[in-house]
């Protein structure tokens, strides 16, 4: 069992466990009397008896609210729907949510947290690999607009995180890879260890040292959270291969999950780089998507994720912000002329389309 | 030309100018470069084009985005329009939003602001009594839901604040009166000067002392919101009379405009003080009744109101709490008894509809 902490100073200070182990679903418990469970509701079937039975046990009141099954959930529609729910129920100030599910259940639920009463205490449990390792570090919460993915949303912290490691066992084999991109990437952007972790020994849910490389992986995204807690500066970076991954997944209308875009778009960035002179990760990102083995991609021209591209969050006035790496451990901001842009998705769809 | 200033150090840094003149509308500058007027679109044919000429004036590219007049305007569905529209136009960090309008549209404007991208600053430029000496002050955002009044927001100070007093002059002489409400209010919380003011000349948009008169409540509530800007104790106090005013609000679907189901709030709460045996208030808040003239009431039962009132933010799972004040500038909130609440509404509802 590894238990890691947050510590934010700025500018909302907030402090909160992480805990990491095989069954911490079972060990859950919140001083709130009375909590709404926002589950998603595939993963509600499987485990929300195990979380609810804990939170009773330890004398809270409990509501399950379920929400739909993954990205579906990050809608207006649905957090409205959420919201009502918390009044009709005459949720208070001192009552709490916890969530479970992927990134999405706790994107939603936390910004449901966030909004409802002016904020309410949350507490996330995340049931996927990339949940574990990104979405439950470092309070971004938000829903999708049809214009594009997280354009909505609020910084609001969990008071604590449990990531129950027995649940991706019950997960397909496909999740668990899609998950592993945001370990891989978190690899890259610190020593490369993680990255020889996933790719090594075919990664899975059953691997000896999954408590370790999550443990590891979480720690990284704490790391850089902790040093920039509002994405003012280096927490840009674990945008790293995101810019075109949201473009997919919004021109996918979502078909494709992030882990997958995200996947593509390591790989992407990576060609970006090359095309820029630095070092060529292009193999190392490539043996990541044989491992992953994401769904297959629409024929897409350049000019069909390049407008998504520009409506990305890093944008600003002055045009598209990519992170690209210099080499493994050194990621940079930086604004990327159009033409480069365009070769290097030429090369992408060489790869993939001819 | 009165300039107040907000300071507010915890949690979030936030410090900024609230400008109170005849003719502040043309005078509005900010560094930002693009941003969208946010405007009830009634006032917007009014006063839109002196903003907008001020704006570009200052170098800033402006889009004009009207929403619904009043509180029409704070729901999710609008919410989501202007979140739309802001990501149509290309929006990001470094844009910005002014409001131009009531407390409604400040209230939505500013809640699309902290929504958007996850934040994004924005300017108010309040053009109801109710909303210069309420609403621009203390970063209060939110929209209804249909369960209840300000149950979903955010707290997100604004950049600056410009407050024009002849705007006043082209409203009706109800909503001038209307808005006279919170500054009373803020005459009973503090040594009842605001209260003569009001009762005393026939207070309206043409009165010679306007601008002391508003900058005097305006500097009552950033004394408040200065010592307590989460609301987690004294704040509460600027909630005199605003339990049954939301409940009033929800009963009559806001036919009942705010400021006038605050007038009935505040008496509401003065015949609770009276039970409670403090200092009779009630002459004092009937008088205001008899300046303001509010709309009608329809006829109500206590048990029409009640399960709104117990939905109420300051309510916890203890109960319903209220603002008394046992006496002028003697505020307090408390629990009061169901009882007491329904001996107080008896003694309401015999004043008006017997």
């Amino acid at each position: 069992m590894a238990e890691l902490h947050v510590q934010l100073n700025t500018p909302m200070r907030a402090e909160y466990p992480i805990h990491v182990s095989h069954g911490a679903l079972g060990m859950v418990h919140i001083p709130e009397s009375r909590v709404a469970i926002v589950a998603d509701e595939a993963v509600a079937l499987l485990h929300a008896p195990t979380l609810q039975a804990a939170l009773e046990k330890h004398g809270s009141q409990v509501h399950l609210v379920t929400v739909p099954t993954g990205e579906r959930a990050k809608t207006l529609e649905v957090l409205g729907n959420v919201l009502s729910r918390l009044a009709q129920l005459g949720f208070t100030r001192d009552s709490a949510l916890v969530t479970l599910g992927g990134g999405a259940t706790s994107d939603l639920g936390g910004y449901a947290a966030s909004s409802f009463l002016r904020g309410i205490r949350f507490y996330v449990c995340p049931t996927t690999l990339l949940a574990m390792v990104d979405a439950s570090v470092g309070g971004k919460t938000g829903v999708n607009i049809p214009e594009g993915k997280n354009l909505v949303g609020a910084f609001h912290q969990p008071s604590a995180v449990w990531a129950d490691l027995s649940v991706l066992e019950t997960l397909p084999a496909r999740t668990f890879r899609e998950g592993a991109a945001e370990t891989f990437k978190h690899g890259l952007l610190t020593d490369g260890a993680l990255c020889d972790a996933v790719l090594e020994a075919g990664f899975n849910a059953r691997s000896e040292k999954l408590e370790r490389v999550v443990a590891d992986a979480v720690q990284v995204k704490i790391d850089i959270v902790q040093r920039d807690p509002l994405e003012v500066g280096d927490r840009a970076f674990l945008n790293f291969g995101h810019t075109l991954a949201h473009a997919l997944e919004a021109v996918t209308q979502h078909q494709l999950p992030h882990g997958e875009a995200v996947g593509y778009g390591m790989h992407f960035a990576a060609l970006i780089g090359k095309h820029l002179g630095y070092e060529d990760l292009t193999a190392k990102t490539r043996a990541f998507l044989n491992y992953q083995k994401p769904g297959a991609l629409p024929h897409l021209e350049f000019s069909d994720v390049m407008p998504f591209m520009a409506r990305d969050k890093k944008a600003d006035s002055g045009g598209v912000r990519f992170v690209t790496l210099q080499r493994i451990g050194a990621p940079k901001l930086e604004r990327v002329a159009g033409n480069v842009l365009e070769e290097a998705w030429k090369a992408f769809a060489a790869e993939f389309w001819t």
